[in-house]
This record gives structure tokens, C-alpha cells and sequence, in this order.
């Protein structure tokens, strides 16, 4: 089935940044979820030695950046432009949150191109740039200290970009062989009489040890291969190798 | 109501971490969510004036941060370790997604302390590190290019502690006491000899049976009393009250 991947679709808008170590960053943290389209709108350094250093092995992602005059060279073709913000704004567009928005854009992005917007470092996104926006995003933060630094909000949001998009996929994994319930039975039949025997378990007064007994082993879920440790275990103390001192 | 914050109860612990401006990003990471208990075990350059600069307005939390000769010293009085890692382990501790491990972490640390681990930029965790860990906790990530910078993903993480306790608001209930971390490493250093002795676990071919019970009893979640119960046992293996036949 040849759908478009919608993180494919998605482009992330880095608007008058500082520092290119942050330009480089945030291409990293776009390369591990997945998304390669960077859009650089007035960077103040690019390219530049600092950005690749932090970039990592996500050159890539900056070799193939572009770089804008304005935001709405950057936003040409986008349906929905997602204004990532630390603060609300009084007179803005609708404002979810980071997952929200990020539900919103995968959602968007299965047949139309979104982008997410990040200000500069210092000042964030300016009003006449969240007002191009259709959406304003805000990162539920410590109201005391929000400020995330620029490429650790764009992990932030592309992580839940990834999400979003991976939601809808069920996990399949091979799930490990579980221990069957006879097996379960007499493992605990064999360590109630070895309780018994070593004096720890008095069957007049058993008060509840097998009931805590089953309840821990219960909630480890014992897989097969597991059980025959514990009874192999069992057996060697019945029958010791090398002789107890 | 004086309810502890469970985010004040919960630290990161970076491991050999080698760049010091990590280590400030890191901070600056954590304190944005909300955490402020850092731990660094055997960090390569710390302090440094790079970590200050990185760490922006959070150099409180580098402060305070706590340097650790091991990671056995950062985990004291830990009840849920989290091993945070960019790759699956064969046999290692039951894993969980960043947003599953930061649900149990937040859940755990409303009563006891809890820790996020995260390994050296390079290498990540050793299997050694992660098998002290009781979950390992995976960020869904690009396959091809999965690794994230370290405070990046010590980012990702705290905002999915920052999302889970808020989501958390709901009635607490009493969670039984679970073990701690000394009390977990006695009880497999005791059974581990028990092993031995009876001849069940060849010191010279380990093969992977203790971390394979680790795992097991990881996925438990151990309760304090249930490792007494484990305990009691075995005392009374070594010396037991009615003589063996």
C-alpha cells in the first residue's frame, strides 16, 4: 500500500535563529523521528561548522534545509502551520497542546503538507508570525522556568509527531511462551512442600504465604523458560550437586 | 493538602556522561518539567563552564547535583529504576515505551523514589547498568537513525514525567511498599549463592541465569514484604528448623 508516510509530509520552520549549534540540533532531533524537511527562515549563521558538529549524523537533514527570506516563503504549499510556542498569546489562534497539535498535524499531513513553527531563541515567535499560524502549540511546562531550549522543544514536538503517526499501528512483537496453568500448580505444590519441609511453613498455621506466594508470581506473568529455572532451582535443593555444608 | 509532588521524587542519573554541556542541557531539560534531583555518576568534566552556559537559567539544578562514584551509589534508596536506553536488550529488565516507563515512574514515585538512568553519549547503558534497572525504557524512534543527543532524550523523557503526573490527578489509593534497591541487590547476591552452593548455577558458566531471574522478579515489582517472604526462605534453606531428610 503506497501511502504517503505523513511525517514525509511535515515540515519543521526554524525562524531567525541564533545559534546554528541549534539549527544543527534541531536537525538531529528531526532525523531520529523521522522527519527530514527543514526550513530556515533568516538564520543568522548557515551554514556553519557548529551546526554540523551538532547535527551529528543528520548532515543530511542540512545539507538539504532551505533557507527562506520570510516565514511566508516557508509556509508556500502548507495547509496547516502549527505555531510552536513557550507562551500563550492573548489574541491568537486556537491553542493545544504539544500532543494535541501533533495529532492535529499527523492527522493534516496524511494529504496536505503542515509545518511547525519555532521562533527565535530569545524572543519566540513574534504576534505577526503566530498570526500567520492556524494553530498555536504550547509545551506544558514549569510555569517558573519554560524555557526549553530551541532544539530540545523541536525533540519535544517531533517525538509526538512520531507518535501520533505510529499510533494507529499495533505493536506486534513476539510475545515470550507463558508458563500453562498445570505447570503453575505444581511448581507451587513443590515449593509449598519445600517451605514445609525447611520449617518456614507451618501447615497448622499457614497463615497467607502461598496466597502472597501465588500473588507475586502472578504479576511477573512467569514465562516458560522461567518456571523451569525456579523448578530446576527447586530440584537442586532436593537433590544438591556438591553436598550442603 | 501536603501530597508529595511525585515529580520530587524522582532523579535523573547520567552515567559517565562525557560532555559537559550535555550534562547543563540536561539540567536545563529537567528543570523546564519540573525535576530538579540530578545525579551524575562518574561524569568525564564536571563542573565546567560549558555545563553553566548550556544549562541557561537551570544552573540551580547543576548545583545541586550529586557526583557519584557508581551508579549503585545514585540508585540508594531507589524503588523503581528506569534504564533509559535507544536500543532493545536481549535480556534485559521488561521494557516499556517512554510514555508507558514515565506512567509507572510517576505512579511509583508518589510513595517512593524512583530514577530515570541514562548511559555515556557513546555507548549508552552497559548491560550491567541496565540489569540494576527494574524497566527499560525505549523512545519510539526513527530505525535507521535512532539516536537522540543525550539531554534530548533526558528532554523527552521529562516532559512524558511532566504529562504523566498531570494526568495523574486521580485519586491515589495506597500502593503496597515496594523493595528497594539495596534490599533487591541482598536478596539476588542471597540467592545467587544459594545457586552455587547447591550446585544449580556454575560460577564459571554463569550462562544468563541471573539475569534472567533478575528479569523475572523485575517484572514483579518486588513488594517489601514479598522480598521478605523470598528472604525467609532462603535463610531457612541455609539453616532449616526441622533437619532435612
Amino acid at each position: 500500500m503506497a501511502r504517503t508516510d505523513p511525517l514525509d509530509n511535515i515540515r519543521i520552520v526554524l525562524c531567525g535563529t541564533n545559534h546554528p549549534g541549534n539549527i544543527g540540533a534541531a536537525a538531529r532531533a528531526m532525523k531520529t523521528m523521522g522527519l527530514t524537511h527543514l526550513y530556515l527562515v533568516a538564520p543568522v549563521r548557515f551554514p556553519d561548522p557548529e551546526a554540523n558538529w551538532r547535527a551529528s549524523r543528520a548532515t543530511d537533514v542540512l545539507a538539504r534545509a532551505r533557507v527562506c527570506a520570510s516565514l511566508d516563503e516557508a509556509l508556500a504549499g502548507v495547509s496547516l502551520a502549527v505555531a510552536c510556542s513557550a507562551r500563550p498569546r492573548e489574541l491568537a489562534a486556537p491553542q493545544a497542546t504539544a500532543r494535541g497539535a501533533a495529532l492535529r498535524a499527523v492527522e493534516s499531513a496524511r494529504t496536505q503538507r503542515a509545518a511547525l513553527v519555532f521562533g527565535n531563541e530569545t524572543y519566540g515567535l513574534t504576534t505577526a508570525e503566530v498570526n500567520k499560524c492556524q494553530l498555536l502549540a504550547l509545551i506544558p511546562a514549569n510555569p517558573r522556568y519554560s524555557s526549553l531550549n530551541l532544539a530540545a522543544a523541536v525533540q519535544v514536538f517531533a517525538y509526538e509527531l512520531r507518535m501520533a503517526a505510529a499510533e494507529a499501528v499495533a505493536a506486534p512483537g513476539k510475545a515470550p511462551v507463558k508458563a500453562d496453568f498445570e505447570e503453575l500448580e505444581r511448581f507451587y505444590a513443590h515449593l509449598e512442600e519445600l517451605m514445609v519441609e525447611i520449617g518456614f511453613l507451618n501447615p497448622r498455621h499457614p497463615k497467607k504465604l502461598m496466597p502472597r506466594v501465588r500473588r507475586l508470581f502472578a504479576r511477573a506473568q512467569l514465562e516458560k523458560e522461567e518456571l523451569n529455572i525456579l523448578r530446576g532451582i527447586l530440584k537442586a535443593i532436593a537433590h544438591p550437586r556438591t553436598g550442603r555444608k
